[in-house]
């Protein structure tokens, strides 16, 4: 039962971002702008990241969310995304996308874990300046998502159908507002 | 040396939101909302959940920034902003809002570690609903904030008087975009 009264129906972050809309607002834009926004990192990959974060902060709402998000930018490939979730260094994706993923653990743990050789990695791997950027953006970003849906004891629906067809609904119509009623 | 070239002369924050504005514009609508937004809980409540998040993650800049950000919403009492920094348990502020701060550090921790019972408390000591959530957003948002100021190695000024004129700027005139040059 969530820690405070939420709107009835409304899983994970749905419920604090119904209760609070004044909130949700530039916290979707965030998310919409690093997960869908312009970038020459492709939005699975993106959320390949938020997927990776969520799960290491043990969020079930938002890793089952963004996972699904993720594969269905994938064209539905759930084992990448798993084997990305459970071990990124064995997973068969890019050296820079594993570098980045790196960052992005490091930021999970916390910012200062970035290391001087972590970005010089990346770089050699072919990232740019943006994608570590966006990178450690994602991460930190997610470290707050995940503390919010959390932190007020959301509950998280048990039927994976749901998560599929929010991970289409995210990948396909985006965070903002109007999109983010089930 | 921040881990990427950032503008120069930019310290902390205010490099990657010059650098990255879009992303910018978001994150400091966000931190408007929650420190100084309608509320039931003062900006220098708020500032103080704020600067208490961001010396429990390690985060210089942002602790001394809003450190001075609170202490200028209360009449310059330094001395209270870091008793509540260093042992809020026994400074000198209301129950109420040790039991805010209980939550706060809990959700830098992680979200899963506010418990029922430190929520009780908070509503005990007089906490509504709104308050609860706001309290976990600020620990959430800084969680993200300092991660990213840290994340991408930043730079923080050693001259105090830069924090209080800075501390006195975000407290006067808040951070939406035209305000957050130095």
């Amino acid at each position: 039962m969530p820690h405070i009264t939420l709107p009835e129906g409304m899983p994970g972050i749905t419920g604090p971002f119904t209760y609070r809309p004044e909130t949700a607002k530039p916290m979707r834009e965030l998310a919409e702008l690093l997960l869908r926004g312009p970038s020459t990192l492709t939005s699975g990959e993106r959320e390949m990241i938020a997927t990776f974060v969520s799960t290491r902060n043990d969020c079930e709402f938002c890793q089952l969310s963004h996972r699904a998000a993720a594969a269905h930018n994938l064209a539905g490939n759930y084992a990448l995304v798993d084997a990305v979730r459970h071990d990124y260094t064995s997973a068969p994706i890019s050296a820079k996308l594993k570098a980045l993923l790196t960052i992005a653990g490091k930021v999970q743990q916390g910012g200062k874990q970035v290391s001087t050789a972590d970005v010089d990695e990346a770089r050699a791997q072919g990232a740019t300046d943006i994608e570590i950027h966006d990178t450690v953006l994602i991460a930190a970003a997610f470290s707050m998502f995940n503390r919010y849906v959390d932190g007020l004891a959301t509950w998280a629906p048990a039927d994976p159908a749901f998560y599929r067809e929010r991970g289409a609904m995210l990948a396909e119509q985006g965070y903002a507002a109007s999109t983010l009623r089930r």
